[in-house]
Formats: structure tokens, sequence, C-alpha cells
């Protein structure tokens, strides 16, 4: 919701087309080419998701990108969303800016980068998911920070000088955010960007227009193991399909899951986790309780709403 | 070659069969899984690395798997040589064991799972390579620590208390590495595992065998953009090829490695480094001035030369 504002006036001067259509400009059986055609990227990003999701549970793997997109909101709803079809979904969205450093670098050069990554799980637990900004704090964060007039951890900001702080409006006044990780981090920051920005050579050239890419990549978790029959086209899975594996890809993830949810927590922790659980329990929390905004998100929100003649 | 005596008691005991053949037992035009056998890992994902190389530069995407594989080497020389051919590369290798943590855990429950990406670039600096661990030191990196009687950087490693340690025989002491970049580290640590020991669900049946696989997914940098008429069967680039774009993937990669690589250099820092870049000039250097090795990983190397009657 603390993008809101910026939504709107996206709206109003026109960088983003919300009534636009996503478009496949080029296909073939294993890749999908979209252009977004500047529409919500969360529609943008819904229908490659499903398109890519659809072709890989019938060719194993599927990639896919959208160019001219705009801000494509929690990039980790896509892979939950591909996971409940049984599909593994990468999604990556990495271009240049000036949020982020570079490792051993002073300046921004870079997007804050974010990776999801999703698989089903037939456990109670529910599917992995993996969802972070390739810097230590994602801007989002930095935003809430500001509005709470709190601080961001230490080690993950620079001022507009290149000094280390903690202050969040550094950002916003010429800083930049390090990556997490360091040097590692760094390196998949710019993964994402080869994967988005360099891979797609479409879109470039749109007067004044700054194409966002986003790259997914979807694999069916049937691909190299079992129900042989779905995937090599034997009619209902007859006598004649050779079926050594009892356990699906999703059972087998439960399991080690599990595994890994068994070992001892550390000095400080209850218990391990695995990736995707805490933003699930926060979500079910947040149904149950609402969900807590900062009192000048609210306030920028209530603004908008009155410009445009809202009434919330 | 610090793991030349592994190997070579791998080879007596019989869990490497040196003188096997990769074999593929199940192939589509997207896709291939192959039982390596247990011969030299380097040996089955070099054939891995081939085959997806090739069926991604017909049909833009190709995913692979090995199963039954041994230890590997260095994951970033598989993604490097993809590159030479215009193919962007992603290998991943994660499974349960004892040598890593979970974050938030106590005690080894996972491999330290790592990870390589590869992407070509027209530039100087000469491809990009990601290629790490997902702990915060490589294993064999605490293997060469103790060899030279070093620490290991603090945040690393636990002993088999659980204690934070420097101290590298804590590894072989029932020790565990910790993640880097505490969750988001440990989200790529299972993303690796997923990726291969869960979604590859062969192997597993033989009697008394661990069987570790490899996961390879290999992306024809023309498959989004540039050379239109390769990618769509058209003859020779004739005139009916729609061809907007003239800059290439690796082209524009270097493009975006100039940018990265003009950031001011933070304090402690002379410059910006391209992923790949500081293995590479290690590489060059290294080809003059020779290899350095350890002295104790020296004379176990020169011990299980003279017990299998080698003269070095």
């Amino acid at each position: 919701v603390i993008r809101i504002p910026t939504y709107v006036r996206g709206i109003k001067q026109g960088s983003i087309a919300a009534s636009a259509r996503p478009e496949i400009v080029r296909q073939t059986a294993a890749m999908t080419l979209i252009d977004a055609h500047y529409t919500f990227g969360q529609v943008s990003s819904l229908f490659a998701t499903d398109n890519v999701v659809t072709k890989a549970r019938e060719h194993g793997v599927a990639i896919g990108a959208t160019f001219n997109s705009r801000h494509v909101g929690r990039l980790g709803y896509y892979p939950t969303r591909a996971a409940a079809q049984g599909v593994a979904l990468l999604v990556a969205l990495g271009n240049l800016g000036n949020a982020a450093a570079p490792f051993g670098g002073r300046t921004g050069v870079m997007g804050t980068n974010p990776i999801s990554f999703g698989f089903p799980s037939d456990g109670q637990q529910g599917p992995f998911l993996l969802d972070f900004a390739t810097t230590a704090v994602a801007y989002g964060k930095v935003m809430i920070a500001r509005d709470k007039h709190e601080q961001v951890p230490p080690g993950a900001l620079l001022d507009k000088e290149g000094w280390p702080t903690t202050d969040p409006n550094a950002l916003m006044q010429g800083g930049a955010l390090l990556p997490f990780g360091s040097h590692k981090g760094y390196a998949l920051a710019l993964m994402a960007t080869l994967l988005s920005t360099v891979l797609v050579r479409e879109g470039e050239d749109r007067e004044g227009g700054d194409s966002t890419k986003v790259f997914f990549c979807a694999i069916d978790t049937r691909v190299f193991g079992d129900d042989e029959s779905k995937l090599h086209g034997g009619a209902g899975g007859g006598e004649g399909v050779l079926r050594r594996h009892v356990t699906s890809a999703p059972q087998a993830a439960s399991t080690v899951f599990e595994k890994v949810r068994a070992t001892p927590p550390a000095e400080g922790f209850d218990e391990v986790l695995i990736p995707g659980e805490p933003e699930r329990r926060s979500a079910e929390r947040r149904r149950k309780e609402g969900i807590p905004v900062a009192e000048d998100t609210w306030q920028a929100i209530m603004k908008t709403a009155s410009e445009v003649g809202v009434s919330v």
C-alpha cells in the first residue's frame, strides 16, 4: 500500500497505462516474449507467470520475459502461484539505476534487483519461497523505516558521500543501498540484471520510455522423475510406463524441510524455519488482526485519495 | 589438487568408477536426464553442460541433470564453457549432509550447496561468472586454512556444540559452516537442494549408493532478442526476418559492466570488479608464476602418489 501514491501519480502522468493489456510478441514451445504495454506490472507479471507455467507443464521447462513493464509489486506472489500448479518458478528483475552500490563501490549504479524462487511442497509448512532484494535491505523497507521514523540496520546503506549510515532519509538524498552478503549478493544483483535487462533486447527504442524487463523461468517438478506417463504422452499411465519412483518432488521437498526444521535452534532462535514460512505466518496473523500501516503512509494515501476524488 | 588424495581413495574403495561413462537415460527437446554411473563428476558435468548448451542453442532453453554423480570440481568451469558458446548457464548442487547449518540452527544438516551462473560478454573483462558456496566460506577453503594453519573469518563456522569459532579444525570435528548473508544465503542453499536432490527423483534406489545430483539450466542469449533468423529457422538471415536490435545480449552485458566498473571505489577498494574478474586475473597470474600449494597439501599428495606407485 505504500506505493499507492506512486501508482496514482504514474497513471496521472501517463507512465502507467492502467487499462492496457499485455501482448505476446513472440513465442515458441519453450519461450514467450511479452510486451507489457506499460500496464500495471502486477497484470503483466501474472500473465507471464500463467503462460510459462502452462508451457512448463507441457514441455518440462519454459522461460518468459516482459518488457515495457511497470512496478510488479511483491515478486514472491508469482512463484507461490506457480507452486500451486506443481511448478517451480524463478523470477528476476534487475536494472541499472542509482538505488544500489556494487560491492566495493561508493555510489548507486543498480536497482535493488530482486530475485524470487518458489517450489511446491506437500508438507504442512506450504511451498518454499525465496523472495528478496539483493540489497541488504529492500527499498520498500527503507521507505517504511522513514515513515516510522526508524533507523535501518548498520551495513545496509551509504550516504551520498559514500559513507555508512543508518538514516533512511539518506537513500532519497543521493545515498545508496549496499548488497547483502558482500560480493555474493552483488553477483546475484548482476545475475538478475543479465537475465532481464540484458537478455531481453526489445523495448529499448521507444521514445523516452524506460523499459523495465522481468524474467520468468518455470520448471515442472515432474520433469526429471515421477509421473512419466504425463510427460511422455503415455495414455493414462498405462502398464508400458516404467514408474520406479513413487515419491514426487513436492513430497521429497516436504521430507527435506522436515529434516532441516528438526535442527536444534541456535542461541536467540526459537526454531528453524523454511523460507516462506515467516511470510505465511505473518499473512495469517494479519488476516485476523489487520495490517498495521505507518501513520505517514496512511496520510499519504489519504492525500492521494482526496486528490483523485476518492473517499476512503 | 587438495582433493587428489580423496579421489584416489574413492577409486580404490570403488565409490568412484574412474572408467565409467555418463549415459542419457531420458530426454526430450527441452530436458536431459543423465546417469553419471559414478564416474568423475568432472566428466559427467562436462557431458551435461555440452548437452544442454547444444539444446539451448536450438530451442532457447534446456535443462539437464545428472544423478549418481561424484564430486564435480570447480563448479564455475561449466558456465564459463557455456559462455564461450553464447549461452548463459546456471548450475546448482545441493544436498542434505552435515557441513552447513540452516539459518537459526545449531548443527549441520546440509552440504555447502554451491551455485554458479555464467553469462557471455563481449567486453575485455570476459564472461560474467557467479560461483560460490552458499555458506559464508567454502568447504575447500576451510581445508586450505587447516593445511596453512590459518583461522577462518568470524561468522563463518560453528563448533560441534553450536558456538561460533574461527578454528578450521572445528569443521571436521563435528562443527558446521554458517550460510552467507544469513536467511538469504540459507534460502539459496535450499534452492540448490530443491533444483538438484529434490527435483531429480532417480538414482536413490541403488543399494548403498548415495546419489549426488547436479542441475543445469542453459539459456541461449539470443532467445529474447537478436539473431532471430537462427532461432526461428529462417534461411541464412533472409530479408523476411525483422532485425530491430543490433545490440546482442553479450554486447549489452559488456555495456552494463562498463557502467558498473565506472563506480567510484569505496574506502579500502582500488576498483569495482565484475564477478569472474578476480578469478580470471588470478588464473593469468598463476599461469605465469605457478600455483602455490600449502606444504601439508603437497605432503598428502606425495603420500598418495607413493601409495599407488606414481613417482612425481
